[in-house]
């Protein structure tokens, strides 16, 4: 039997659509929401679902009650521009003083950090009845997140719009859950940080890790140090009156803006200015390839601990965040071993290794960082002994050595699982856990995992493509990091992001509006229908693979097929999804049989169509190969499809021939590659298996299509 | 016999389309370009295709022979970014010093003005060879007039991207050419000026008139009179340092940053923050409305221009044009008029009437302006026989009147006709003319005519739907400002325009890419086709009966469907077209037939698609009426079509409830109105004509059919 409280721990754990299943079962009468219109994320720590409505008219208005101040108010009307775009009401602009009459009542208790930090209270409860909306918290922050959630409870029906009444305690998991760009790579307009801001409130993200200098360029104003960006930075960096813009941008959202300077190593264009401070002679030049360079600091002069202490004095003014990050990534010394005065230094003063003089050199940065009142983080090569325990360490390899860093007491965060650049899909980010359950820690150890970050390196990203290549996955991940660790229901997770994605839009996010724009540029044509339906099945390569395969420099154009195909195709999953279904509905094959017809029909109409529209377009030249697969393996799907639903089994040769057309369609082309590819094997083999389907249970039977189906693991070499 | 020079001549006057089949004509054999293809906008002065191609590739430079600057080189480098963009190749980003093998010399004799004026030389020539593309221009913003050109020449085909052998001379037919942006109504941030900046520079236009005050704000910070902004603007307004990198932005783009104050009307705002300006006591308040408003300032009070003095002082000093325009227009001096002390004053002074009080005000002006070192322009309502010959007149009324002023020895400006934000198709802006071919003036009257303006008045323009009501059809007015007057083929402006709109698009334009969003945002859904369906037929409501139909405050979300509907319906104008062709067809009624059913079909299932639409979205709730009107009028033209081309008769009983049906339909909805009800109607009066078709020749009866199609002129009540 279960208790109330059970039923409410019950509740705080499984996916939102389950969740109102149980209540729909046990209200069967009440006037509920259907499940398929809840879409919050990330879900709340604890929700429950009411009877009843709550109308958004024009008469809509809000009371502030308790504490009220600048950040809060502005924080609502920015909701209420949102809710009047989304209803087209025009509602009041003021404030209401009638608290008995408001449609929304906020209670802030207090203003909270001014200057948002880790220990900032972001809870807050939101109780909707059929007469009034009442969120309550703590902190202006948590009404902040409040707010974002009452936004996305809104719906609407026949009889207009409305929120469902319901009741919910919310606060995160994690207090650290982040972002980072890498505005270094490439500069990003103030106006692509601010749209990224709005769109990291609107999923509860609270920490913008500006990654700021990079071998390929320095991206903000010194005036210590002027010629880091007249020299380093080709004109495009941060003013620091915009990097205050920012800043006040982000805190009027609840986000912290936490800026790495990255060093040793990556530290190209702080040499282009100051060639003085470099472990080699120079001249330098700004990088423009990718990957890993030589240069670094030279750790072993005073000159460079005046300078960084200097520049790092003066950007501690500029930011008030608490934590500073150093990078410390990447620097493999090479200039190091190659300059006798270090290996001389290192010798004088025991130092073995590189990496004990990089420990050397954090040390000494440590000490300014403390002198200037910052705590370090540093991505996780700068743990080592000597590491005092309130530095942060940031890992990268993954929760394993983020656990063992907890165990010796150092505070950390994850962006291992969350490399958004890499071009994983959503899902894969999604499972991705700071503390997954296969690792064990004490109470007091886990506490030091204190989040995450995706990490939007800047490589392969222009202002036009970076938000498609933040989101809409950053939102799952934003899920992972503020939602109870078992809400973990992939389909309902994308189910949610879709809607959650068009949201986005609202704030000015380009990444589902810039799509059909670049695919219009490429085809020089306003025409695209087949380079839509190419461009939606295949994904950018995964990995570093892109450059190996596409090789570009940091000035070459990102207007390519790669730069506008999605890293998690929605079509392509919508496909492999169906054909499952498909192949579950053995020995039949009637469900989605017309469907995936259509489908692959298309694909062929589009294969045949692109010859064409490529000769019109050089800039399409690269897709050429992939138009033509594009042909052959809707021609081999087709054909599987028409064996299974006749009942007539393939030959070995004909699955032989098909499924080496498709391993040549798995070839990646113009840095793109096939997300549909492994479906297309199941229905060959498939196909092929008819016979023994006899022999078993369609379950078992379509277990060893799969199996077989399944890419051939790599030999190695 | 014709002449070279008399070839020139007509190449210089005709269309491109023409002009290339002319020399097509002559050079068979030659390997030119098919008219189809080129797409210059504005057409140049004078072109002339040359057999050849000049192939771009990857190994493209550029050489600068005699003056370069700053502005030269990064207007060569913001083309080389758009170039590479289209084409996916990295291009050098430095200027070459080899000029004998670049593709492309730019040969700019001086710089020319810094502060871009009226007499800038904005000419330049363009020799491309299948060598090597010259660009000379005597200053450096002829040569950005003319590298946009280059850039609009790009094409390609299966050998890859090239520029045609060409020949132009060209040179505006008009100095000023301008976009009005009305940023008091609603306040535009600083993204959306920018990138309307460079849209103008893309289609030649180079006045940006900067409307800064209204009643409903006042948008440019005053150091010496900061309530004007801190009272008067709700917070939205530009800094003194934004106010300079608009200018500087516009300069390097060859554009003039004209600003203007309205007064002595329109003045709310400012009286808001210094209610002792005001003609009534007052208080003020920000006005929310659209329309004519009685605060207008006291033009008897020594302290008015003591403050006009200072105030404009101040702004003479940020703002760089020689011109600033002080609006004047529409005060209709009712707050004048119960004044007793004004009264008393008008008396005195032997001022007979409000246009003369206002004559006043506009002479004292002038004296501050000129003190200033500024020459005033003011809306036609200015002109009066004390206003000096130095003062410019802009026309809202039309030609005639300008035509008037000139011959009065007045400078002007037509704005008239082209006013952008009465939802005009392209068409009509692109067919008024400055100085139409009825209209008699002396070469040296023409003079005074300067050119023109197309004003973007802001009552109901957001950031995410301005573009679309500036673009593309500012483009046709463009080129009705810079070309030869008898560039006036609209068949062809229409085709061109569509690749300039496309074209924008690389430049951050939104017109197109926000469309969508608009869509699924109303729909609350991705899945919007049959909402496409319909809001791609529909425009909103001409002049300014929007407000009356559906009035909105200035505070009011601009997120319906007349949001986002076009004022120009490509698809309607396509439909309209396709049914012309059907009815030159007859007897047969074979042409178009199947796409115009195809359409209709379209329509019908829209329409019954969109109940349930509308159903879940209560945002788009006005579009039910319409959802009916779509399906009725899609059965109607069905039935007309069923008719003619099976060659039956309608009766007149069918015919009379038909046109009932469209009449119907024909009323405006939610502020839209279906843009394909005259093709309609024809086709239906066709069906119950066609026993009278036996009687004439087609060509006399689809005339017979047209007239009557027309809608009934209105009757006077």
């Amino acid at each position: 039997m279960k208790t109330v409280k059970h039923r409410r721990l019950l509740l705080a754990t499984i996916g939102i659509a389950n969740l109102v299943w149980v209540i729909n079962a046990q209200n069967a009468t009440s006037n509920l929401t259907s499940p398929a219109q809840l879409s919050l994320m990330p879900i709340p720590a604890s929700v429950q679902l009411q009877p009843g409505r709550l109308p958004i008219t024009s008469g809509f208005t809000v009371a502030i009650k308790k504490y009220s101040d600048d950040r809060l108010r502005t924080g609502i009307a920015r909701m209420v521009r949102r809710l009047e775009g989304r209803t087209v009401l025009t509602l009041p602009a003021e404030v209401s003083t009638d608290e008995a009459a408001a449609t929304l009542v906020v209670q802030c208790e207090r203003a909270g950090q001014i200057v948002p930090s880790l220990n900032e209270n972001e809870s807050y409860s939101l109780e909707i009845t059929d007469k009034q909306a009442r969120l309550g918290a703590p902190t202006v922050v948590g009404a902040l997140r409040g707010l974002e959630t009452f936004l996305q409870l809104l719906q609407g029906d026949h009889d207009g719009f409305f929120l469902p009444a319901i009741r919910i305690n919310d606060q995160p998991r994690f207090p650290w859950r982040g972002l980072l760009i890498d505005v270094a790579r490439h500069y990003e307009p103030m106006e692509v940080l601010k749209r990224n801001l709005d769109a990291m409130a609107a999923v509860k993200l609270n920490v913008f890790h500006w990654h700021l200098s990079e071998d390929q360029g320095f991206r903000v104003e010194s005036k210590k140090f002027p010629k880091l960006t007249t020299l380093g930075s080709d004109g495009l960096f941060y003013t620091q009156d915009q990097v205050r813009e920012i800043i006040a941008y982000a805190h009027d959202r609840g986000i912290r803006v936490m800026p790495e300077f990255d060093i040793p190593g990556h530290s190209t264009s702080w040499l282009v200015a100051y060639p003085e401070l470099g472990s080699a002679p120079g001249p330098y030049k700004i990088e423009r390839g990718a990957g890993i360079f030589e240069p670094a600091l030279d750790p072993t002069r005073e000159q460079t601990y005046k300078f960084l202490d200097k520049f790092l004095g003066e950007m501690a003014g500029l930011f008030s965040d608490e934590y500073m990050h150093i990078g410390g990534d990447e620097n493999e010394g090479k200039q190091w071993d190659r300059n006798p005065q270090i290996q001389a230094f290192m010798k004088a003063n025991g130092i073995k290794d590189n990496h004990d003089l990089q420990a050397y050199f954090n040390q000494r940065i440590l000490k300014i960082l403390q002198k200037h009142h910052k705590k370090m983080i540093g991505w996780e090569e700068i743990l080592h002994l000597d590491l005092p325990k309130d530095a942060v360490v940031h890992s990268w390899r993954g929760p394993a050595s983020l656990a063992e860093a907890a165990r010796k007491g150092y505070d950390g965060i994850l962006s291992a699982g969350f490399y958004i650049d890499l071009m994983f899909p959503a899902s894969q980010h999604y499972l991705a856990d700071p503390v997954p359950e296969n690792i064990s820690l004490t109470t007091e150890e886990a506490k030091h995992i204190l989040g995450g970050e995706a990490t939007m390196w800047g490589e392969w990203v222009s202002p036009e493509t970076i938000d498609s290549r933040i989101w809409p996955r950053t939102a799952a991940i934003a899920e992972r990091l503020w939602s109870p660790r078992n809400v973990k229901n992939v389909d309902d997770m994308y189910r949610r992001l879709a809607i959650v994605s068009r949201q986005l839009e609202e704030l000015g996010l380009t990444h589902e509006k810039n799509y059909r724009m670049l695919l219009r540029r490429l085809a020089a044509s306003e025409n695209i229908g087949p380079l839509l339906t190419l461009a939606s099945i295949v994904e950018p390569v995964k990995e570093y693979r892109r450059y190996q395969m596409r090789p570009q420099t940091m000035l070459s154009p990102l207007t390519g097929l790669v730069d506008t195909a999605r890293p998690d195709s929605d079509t392509a999953r919508q496909f492999n999804s169906n054909v499952d279904a498909f192949l579950t509905d053995a020995p039949r094959f009637a469900l989605n049989r017309s469907e995936l017809e259509r489908t692959m029909t298309e694909w062929q109409t589009a294969g045949r169509r692109l010859g064409p529209m490529i000769d019109q377009s050089p800039a399409l030249q690269e897709a050429r190969p992939l138009a033509k697969d594009l042909s052959d393996i809707a021609a081999t799907g087709l054909e599987a499809i028409s064996y299974l639903s006749n009942g007539v089994p393939a030959t070995s040769q004909w699955r032989d021939a098909q499924l080496a057309t498709l391993e040549q369609a798995a070839k990646p082309k113009a840095a793109l590659e096939f997300a549909t590819i492994v479906s297309l094997r199941e229905l060959v083999i498939a196909a092929a298996e008819l016979p023994t389907l006899r022999e078993m249970s369609p379950a078992e039977w379509k277990a060893r299509v799969k199996a077989q189906a399944q890419p051939p693991t790599k030999q190695p070499k």
